[in-house]
């Protein structure tokens, strides 16, 4: 790229940087920038930017949230006794596009792997077992922060029940694993606590002669009466 | 999207109007960008904005400049007596990368293509036939404006002498219409002219057999003694 002007090699070096952009799918993004109408460059430019300046985590789900809580803490109609836990806030869209989910979520931020150093405390885990412990049926002296109550129908102490914990998590070795720790800490602390995890199966319209031996296992042992 | 704050939704849609990137990958570059440290995204975002700011094209050859001039223009090496015609300014990267190229180059912005209303005043054919035309060796008042001349070893007129021009626009049909047009214009201009066209035929370890049969009537076309 030593034939074009230095701003050109840098845009390119830029975009190559993003997750499955190579050398060649760079050049060809910057030559579209350098054609695209200034609007069109510019805008993404300063889309960019904004979501950078004004993009952080919800407060209460660690969703993504330009405001202190996530557009789907802050809709009332959405079922405050389920909360779907997820490794990812992009782990959300498969999830929302089924339309059939109507509870909450907690967002993990990955998923336990002690190889890659990623330990219980690296993720969200004390954030969810405080979610559930604060939405407990009111016992006597039961440790809540007045301010930490969640808004809509409210059990005894301000929040309102959590019936079941979906733990939404990859089925990979490290989702399988984050799932199984989560649902023993949870159900240390409350045993009537529905937990439980996505089923594991063929995908719709796959090809069994295709399917690997995991898949096909799982999808044996969780097979249901017709 | 709509789970997500109006930028994230913002920057997906900026993305999914690149080239070749679907709303899938436009969501998953925003998470990285989201997820990334706020030094690399910010310098995305500014490599874009100086690209629009500072690019613009060389006045000489039309390839993407940051100065009056680009780089091969103004390369003092370069052999001013060759210009090769290319459709884009990408179109000079595979040419550069052979290292066997050391002529000038002239950038059209396009093909000829009536049904697209592209026509030769669209491309920067009248700015090729000029500078051969000035290169032209000393005829006494030829149309030569004195601040056009190239630096360089120059002919009788300021400019250098061009003896050849490759017209190495894409083996497409619209590509070939442009060689065939600039060939004639250029013929009648400088008969004594060299205009050459890149080869075409089988690209090096390709598979006779998965080969079209375009490709391989040139290559029967254009076969060379062993």
């Amino acid at each position: 790229m030593s034939e074009f002007a230095p701003p050109v090699q840098r845009l390119v070096a830029e975009l190559a940087k993003l997750p499955g952009i190579g050398t060649r799918t760079a050049q060809r993004l910057a030559f579209h920038i350098l054609r695209a109408p200034e609007r069109d460059a510019l805008g993404l430019a300063e889309a960019i930017r904004e979501v950078k300046e004004k993009i952080g985590l919800c407060e209460v789900c660690f969703n993504l949230a330009d405001e202190p809580r996530c557009r789907i803490c802050q809709d009332t109609r959405r079922d405050r006794g389920v909360i779907c836990v997820v490794e990812e806030p992009s782990d959300l869209i498969p999830i929302e596009r089924t339309h059939e989910y109507h509870g909450l979520y907690h967002v993990l931020g990955g998923a336990l792997s002690p190889m890659d150093a990623v330990n219980p405390e690296d993720l969200k885990i004390a954030e969810l077992v405080r979610r559930v412990r604060r939405s407990a049926p009111a016992v006597a002296g039961a440790d809540m922060d007045a301010g930490e109550a969640i808004a809509g129908a409210s059990g005894g102490n301000g929040a309102p029940h959590v019936r079941e914990v979906i733990l939404a998590t990859n089925p990979t070795t490290t989702g399988e694993a984050t799932a199984l720790h989560i649902a023993a800490e949870l159900h240390a602390l409350e045993p009537e606590l529905e937990l439980t995890r996505l089923a594991s199966g063929l995908p719709v319209g796959a090809d069994l002669e295709y399917a690997d031996e995991v898949t096909v296992s799982m999808a044996l042992a969780g097979r249901r009466a017709l």
